[in-house]
Order: C-alpha cells, then sequence, then structure tokens
C-alpha cells in the first residue's frame, strides 16, 4: 500500500466515524416491509479511482438492494437499446419539484410524458424501451449489464424483497397503468412492473456501486479499456443524474456534494467524479425524501476534503 | 497573439456562422416591447480564460440588457449579504418543472417559499434579503456589484426597457403580492420590484458577461486575485445555475452543454467552465423557454468542439 | 288520455323533433369501443310524474348502458349500506373543476378522498362500501336495487361492453391503484373494478331511468308507496346530483337545467324534479364533458317549457 | 299577530337559542384586523316571505360587514350590465375544489378564466364588467343597488373595515394582477380592488340580507312587485349559489341545508327559498371554510323544521 492509499483509506475510515452518529436520526424504508429489519447504524463507503485504484471503510461488503440506483442502469440501457426519437416520445428529461412517486405531472403536463427517468414513472417507461423479446428478456438485459460492470456474475434479486415490493406496488401500479392510458406504454402492466420489481430487488454491495460509478467517471470505459457505452451515454446519464438524481433536493445536493449521484431507499448512494473515481455508499437510515441520510453526510464530508465538486 | 489564440479566435468565427442561420428559427420577446426593435439574426460570442486570455468573435459589443441573467448576481449579492438561516426562510434552491415566472408552486407547495432563486418570484424574494437601508441601496448594491466585476463604471438600465418592465410587470406583480400575503416578502411591493426592474433593465455585452462568468469559473476570484466572494459562493451559485439556470430545460441543457449557465429574455447566456473559463453569448431570438435558440446552438457545439461539459 | 296528457306527449314529441338535429354537433364515446357502432342520432325521452302518469318521445325503449348514472344508485346505496362515519373516511361530497377521471386530486388534497361520489374515483370508492360478503354479493346489491326500483327484472350488463370496459380501463385501474396506496380502499383492485365495469355494463332504457329518477323526486319511495330509502338519502342524493352531477359544467348545467341530474358516457341523462317528476334521457353524441349533447339541450328547453328549475 | 306568525317568532327564538352554543366553536375572522373586535356569541336571523310577513330573533338589527356575500350582487349587477358573450370572457360559473383566494386555477386551467363568480377572483373580474364611465360608478352602481333593494339610503361601507381591506389585500393584489397579466381584467389594478374593498366593506344587518334574498326567491321582484331585475338573471345567481356560494363545502352545504346561499366573512348568510322566502343569518365566529359556524347550524336546523330544501 502506498502513501496516498493508506492516507485515502484513514480518510475514509474517519469519515464513516465521524457521519455514523448521523445514522441515528434517519429512519428505514418502512414502505418496502423487508427493509425495515435493517440494522440502521450501518455505513459503508468504497471508492475506485479511474486509475484502478480501491479504498473502503466501514460496511462495505454488506448486501442491500439497488432499488432505484438502478435507475441509472435501466436508463443507460435504455439509451444503448433506443433512438433519441423513442426514448423522447416516452420520457423527458427535466427536473420536478414533486416526489419520487408522484403522479400529478403525468396529468397537468400536456405529453403526460414522465419528466425524466429517475422518477418511478420515467424508470418504468424506460422499461418499455429495453431491448428484449419478452418482458423476461428485458429482465436479464438489465442484470446482465449490472453483473457485466460489476464483474460479478452471483449479483441476483432478494426474492424477501421482490415478493415484498410486487405485493406493496399499488403506487407504482398506479403510475403504470395511468402511462399505459395515455398510450405513454402498452402492453401488461403486470409484466412490466415485474421487471421493475426484480430490478429494485437486486441486491448490491458499495464494492459494486463504485463500480458502476467508475465507468460512469470513466466515461463508459471499465478500469481495462472495454467500453461499456459510449461517451455520449455516459455523459447523459451523469448530466441526468445532476438535475434529477436527488429528486426535489437535486439542488441543495449540488451545492452540498456537488456530484453526479444516484440515490435508493434501499440505502444505496452512487456518485461520480467525472474522470477521477467513483464512489458507492450505503447506510439504510433514510432522510425523508428516501436518501441515506449517513450516507449524504459522508459524501459531503468527503467532497470538502477531497475537493470533489464539479462546480 | 500565439497560436492557441488564434486558434480559438478562428473556432468561434466558425461556430458563429454556423450557428447564426438558427437565429431565423427563434422569436423576440414581446413582453417587454422595447425588445422587439433587436434585429433577430445578431449573435456574438466572449470568452476570458481564468489565465486571462480572450477571444471573441460575432457581436459581442452590442449592448443589450441583462435580464434573468441578473439573477446569479442577486443571488451571489445575497449569499454574501445574508445568513443561511435567513435565505432558507426566503427561497428554496431546488429546481421546478414549472416555468420561470409560475405561481403554481407559491400555493401548492407548503412552505409557500420560491423554490429557487433564478425563477422570477425567487429572485424577487432575494432582492428583500440584499444589504441596503432603502431599496435604492439595495439596487446600488447589485448595480455596483456588477459594475466591479465588469470592470466598467458606465453600465446602467436602458431606460426605455426599464419604464417597459415597470409598465407590463403584472406578471411579477402577482408574485410578489402573493408573497406578502404569505409573509415570504415584507415592505412596499413597487419599491421591491423597482429595483428588480432596474437591475433586469441593466445593459450589458457578452465581453461582459464573460467577465461575470470567468469569476465564477474562477471560484470567486477576479483574474488579478482579488477575491469578489468566497469559493463556497461561487459553488453554490455555479451549482444552482446546473440544476435551475435554464428553468425547465435545465435537464437537456445539461446533457446537451453541460456547462452551469443562466439565460436572459434580452437574449444572453452566461455559461461556467469550472476552474477554466467563463463566456458570455448574445443572440435575442429566443426558444419557446425564453432562451436565445442560437446562443444555446452555439454553446452546445463550442461544449463538443472543445469537450467543455462539466460531466 | 287526458287533455293534459296528450299536451305533454305532443310538447315532448315537439322538442325530440326541435333538439334531434344537435345529435350531429356530437361523438360518440370512443374509449369505450362498442359504443361506438351507435347510430348517433338516436335522442329519446321518458317522463314519469310523482303522482304515476307517463309520457314520452323518440327512442325511449332503446337499450344502452348505463355508465356513470349508476353512480347514483352506487352511492345511494352505499347511504344505506353504511354509516356517516365510515363514508366520511373514503369519500367527500363537493364539487372539483377537475374532469370526471382525474387523478390530481387525490394527490394535492390533503386527505387523499375522492373529491365526490360522481367520479370515477369517488363511485369506486363507494363499492367498498357496500353490503356484501364477496365482491359478487356487492355487484348483486346494486343489480337488485336497479332492477328492483325499474321493476325489470330483466335488467342485466352488455357483456361486450363490459369485455370492453375491462380491456380498456386503465384510467380506472391507476384511480383504483392510487386509493390502494393510500388506503382509501382495501381488497383486490381487479375485483372492485370488475364490480364498477359490470354496473357501467347495465344496459337500460329511458324507462328505467326515469323509474329511477322518479323514486329520488318522491323522497325515496316507489309509485305505490313503498320506501326504496329514506328522505334524507333522497335529499342527499340529490343534493350532491345537482352540486357535481355534471362534473366541470355542474353550474352552467345548474343554470340553464336547474334539476338535479346525472349523465352518463353510454348516452343516458337522470333529470330528478323534486316532488314533480323523473326525467330519463337518452342520446348518444356526447359533448366534450362526456354528457348527451342533444338530450341536455332537451332537458334546457323541457326545462324552459315546463318551468321545472328548482331555482 | 297571527298565529303561525307568532308560531314563526317562536321557532326562531329557539333555533337561535339552540345553535348559539355553537358560536363558541368558531373563530372571528383575523385577516381583516377589524373583525377581530366583535364579540363572538352573536347569533340572528331575519326571515321575510314573497307574501310579506317577516319574522326575527336574535341580534338581527347588528351591523357588519357584507364581504363575500355582496358578490351576488356584484353578479346580478354584472348580468344586468354585460351580455353573455362579455361575461364568458372574463368568468365562468363551474365550481371548485380550491379555496375562495386560490390562485392556482387561474395558471391551471387554460383559458385563465376565474372558475366562478363567488370566488374572489370571479367577484374582481365582475366588477370590471359592470355600468360606469369610472371605478367610482361602478362602485355606486353596486352600492345604489343594494340600497334599493334593501330599501335603505343609510347603508354605506365601513371605512375602518375599508381601510384595513385596502392595507392587507395583498392576496387580492395577487389575483387582480395575475389576471391583468392574462389578459382577463384591464385597467388600473389599484381603483379596481378599491371598488371591491369598498363593497366588501358595507355594512349590513340581517334584515337587509333578508330583504336581498327575498328578491332572488321572489325571481327578480320586489314585495310590491316591481322588477329588480329579471326571472333569468334571479335564477343564474341562485342557481350558481347552489354550486358555488359555499366554496369547497358547496357540496355537503346542499346536503344540510339545501338552499342557495352566499357567505361573507363578516358573519353573514343569505339563504334563498325559491318561490317562498328570503333568510338572512349573522354570525361572526367562523369555520375553517369562512362560514358563520353557528349560522350555517341554524340554517340546518331551519331546514329541517320548516322542510326547506329544494332538493
Amino acid at each position: 500500500m502506498y502513501g496516498w492509499e493508506k492516507c485515502m483509506e484513514t480518510l475514509l475510515q474517519k469519515l464513516i466515524n465521524e457521519c455514523r452518529p448521523y445514522t441515528n436520526e434517519g429512519k428505514l424504508a418502512s414502505y418496502i416491509p423487508e427493509l425495515e429489519h435493517w440494522d440502521q447504524n450501518l455505513l459503508g463507503v468504497h471508492v475506485i479511482s479511474c486509475t484502478g485504484e480501491e479504498y473502503g471503510a466501514g460496511e462495505r461488503d454488506t448486501w442491500f438492494t439497488i432499488q432505484s440506483v438502478s435507475k441509472i442502469m435501466i436508463f443507460a440501457c435504455c439509451l444503448m437499446d433506443s433512438t433519441t426519437g423513442e426514448m423522447e416520445k416516452k420520457v423527458s428529461v427535466e427536473p420536478t419539484a414533486e416526489g419520487f412517486n408522484s403522479i400529478v405531472n403525468l396529468e397537468t403536463k400536456n405529453a403526460n410524458k414522465p419528466l425524466n427517468p429517475f422518477i418511478n414513472s420515467g424508470a418504468i417507461a424506460c422499461i418499455t424501451l429495453l431491448k428484449g423479446e419478452s418482458y423476461e428478456d428485458k429482465y436479464i438485459r438489465v442484470l446482465d449489464f449490472i453483473r457485466k460492470i460489476c464483474g460479478n456474475d452471483q449479483i441476483s434479486p432478494n426474492r424477501e424483497v421482490y415478493l415484498s415490493e410486487q405485493a406493496t406496488g399499488s403506487r407504482n401500479r398506479a403510475l403504470a397503468y395511468y402511462m399505459k392510458s395515455t398510450g405513454v406504454i402498452d402492453g401488461d402492466v403486470e409484466e412490466i412492473l415485474d421487471v421493475y420489481f426484480k430490478i429494485c430487488s437486486i441486491q448490491v454491495t458499495c464494492q459494486d456501486l463504485a463500480r458502476i460509478a467508475v465507468v460512469f467517471a470513466n466515461h463508459g470505459k471499465g478500469l481495462t479499456g472495454e467500453e461499456f457505452f459510449s461517451s455520449r451515454i455516459a455523459k447523459t446519464v451523469t448530466a441526468t443524474m445532476t438535475v434529477c438524481g436527488m429528486y426535489d433536493e437535486s439542488g441543495s445536493f449540488a451545492i452540498k456534494v456537488g456530484l453526479p449521484s444516484k440515490s435508493g431507499v434501499g440505502g444505496g448512494i452512487v456518485s461520480v467524479v467525472p474522470g477521477k473515481m467513483g464512489i458507492g455508499v450505503f447506510g439504510p437510515a433514510l432522510n425523508a425524501h428516501g436518501t441515506s441520510l449517513a450516507g449524504m453526510k459522508l459524501l459531503e464530508r468527503m467532497s470538502e476534503e477531497l475537493e470533489l465538486s464539479i462546480f
């Protein structure tokens, strides 16, 4: 281990210690029953630089469900699998002041399109655009993509969480049926949502999230040089993460942290430092917006200490 | 002139030539009567690097009114003049899917605060937080700040535009009176709006906008090293520009251009390349969102050619 | 036939002749495929007085589906089967400026309750409050009530329309799943909607509608004196019809016609003249609000000629 | 005094006694400072039949400001002074689920017209349609009309209330400026609002309100047979009162009371029993919707006892 690396490990450990008390201020997600059983004091971070160095601290090996962090993978796959014209008919890329499961704008905005791919309605619409004969194919498309980028064939959904999302997904059904009624989506709503629920239930660790993040930081390329997707797609997803990734607190997050990021109610956050590194964070106690409270604090402190803000 | 500089001048001239045809697709602002008399084919750009080099092409010396670009100066002054606590009571920093003069969220969102400082309601609320005994003082506060950063004491409002904004500002009066009714602002609405109308009517050139932009790119410092404001404030404004600067097309702008920017219906756009350069653009023919159509195209092309995107 | 009766028949025939040309201005409902095959020039009216006289003209024997007119029967049954407290938790009785299938208010109004029992969400919520062990029982509850009041055991759903409502009911599914997500309704959404779709597909004639209307006009009693429901329930339903029965044109309808009424996209309208008579109208060509265009004109003219307005 | 009359006086006195305790559950209006000084236990009622009998009980001679009850007089004058076409451009006659001072629908509904003449925006729009060279003329138009119908030349605004409305009318200014920005109203907003504030400040008693009500009950005619306005106008106003008169509790009021009514935050309520009588009620302690709480209870009990509901 070199001096710089040692220094990073020490810093990350210091920040984990400093931020762990914030885990007490958050709440475990209640609307996905299986998530309630977590230890709310967990907190972990893993960093991978574009040159391949890795550092971490805290519970970086703990498995949790990817939840909405998967929306960046769905969006990326969608950009690979569809033409711009097809995308533009189904989903916009604009921010919204409404929450991640809001239905209002589907009725009040003229085109009835979801405002962006990172709210639930937008991710559901994106799923219909994925390559694949069947919905099972579309699910496999995203799962394989996550496995490939993470270099881990063992990545799979958590069956309990999946069943629980299935059982309690009324709001998502409302969003999907609304979009079906306005022609944004076609096909069998339960089949489409099944893909969505399965993808949300995929289990990952901080290390996996960091592996995802560093590909975006590296403009679509893996650490060994293979191109997972084009630089244009990397920038499209990263830009959208900046503007819409943290829902209705995207503005304050950009000010405090200054990194393109995407959170999930499983407690994970992916943060991209373009050209430099990818960060994966995990902490299951959430703030009122459904984002890891201590995880966000950790990113804020890291951004300050390492001057990572893109602004 | 060095080779690099010559090369930049040539590139900018090429892009002006390439983008000028787009000026025919836009429309001159109609709701500010004085703006209607512009030649709609005007297009100019000026660039200042953090190391002090300047380049430009097209109508970079033409005077136009700063309009909503001034909102970044009002916000910056506000951040200098108020505490975070005072700011948080008056204005949020979150994006919105509504337009720049929308009143809906003032009623439907719980706190009744404007969603961000770059929509009209937010800028009006910010004005009340500026340092100054009187509203005249608050106006002078911003005017002097613009003059100082631009290094140009001649910068002044256009009286005709100011009178026309005064005469046609009913929507802004509605926003201000609504905020007065909910306690977001105090004081005399006409006096507050008078400051707003005067600031919007300040005349600048592309060169002035580039001078403003480069200070944000340089994290608050001028080219000769003087600190106009703190790095923290620079990053706060720049981050907010990225998320909210282009109103309800902030997302697609971030994807296409990838630079923190703020537009005005006068035809100006300020773009910041953090750590590298400031850009001022002018083109009075606007798109449906009130942003210079050809100016935006020019920024998109510049960003591609020079790989300026922050993502 | 007495002179008065003959005079009424003549008047109704005259009004049918006068109003039939308006059938060309309306449109057959397109979102329920089976309805598209109607002859759009049909127009019929049937009147039953509280003293038992009956008059009619036009296509008063034509079968059509009851659609939203059934909402007054669902509401009436609900008022009989539930306590006021149970009702108040599930549905409000206030008008709305939004359309009959709007979802916005379920999210934006605090309680998430449907605003009234005559918009789709409200009728669906009412179904869950009906007496009955199973959903089949709840359906039979309403069907039997309609049969009993109309004195016609042959009244049944139209299977084609029912299947078509099932197949195209995405908006109603969105409403139901949204209410399930906020706890307004429990149980299996498809089962609940199946009751709704079956009830909407029940076939009636103008004569049946007039029989329903006269019971409300007679404050809950049938022509032979039997009490179908209390006077309080009759007044509750009739008052709600006046304020909310014609959706977002309830105001202009009250001005022009002045009678508590409820329309359906099947082309039927029920109108109540309290203490005097019940009116059933049918004309399948609809206006932009989903109400029989010529049918409404007919009611307006009848109200003028017979001075029926309750105001 | 005949037996019937004595019986009515006795009944009204009994109801006043029964309902006065409810005055403790309401709150005096706080947003009009002058109203705060009232004794909150006041309660009065006055009834005038279409045949000229008068009965009353409680504080029926106490002066209070007419406030929103004046909207029925503004609307009636407007219907006399303008063509239907002019009216339709400025104001709709549909109910809304939003409150009386809501601004949302002015932005979200396509035509930008106020939804009805009984919310603040609608009454302000109506004022611009009144006959009169100057705004002073328009004010005198309404004042004289009220004086004429009440047969009382002493009726005048309360200067303190007027000044206080002027001083605190920010929300109304927001509504008016919004409508000016969309072209619904022209002219000087302060002048228009001055008329509105003056009219709202006019002082009346329960007896005056009953005199107004009985003219509507009598289809536009006074007790001595003079026609104040046409039967068509009487029905238009009465129908609109039923559907929109109690704002977002118009539905439950129609169910409980069943009479076309209009309330004001001054504590007055006008209720019309078409063809039978006019009722004026006063009780300054308001419910959450800005309506006299005990006054509403009194009307509910009267309607029950005398079977007044129009349904």
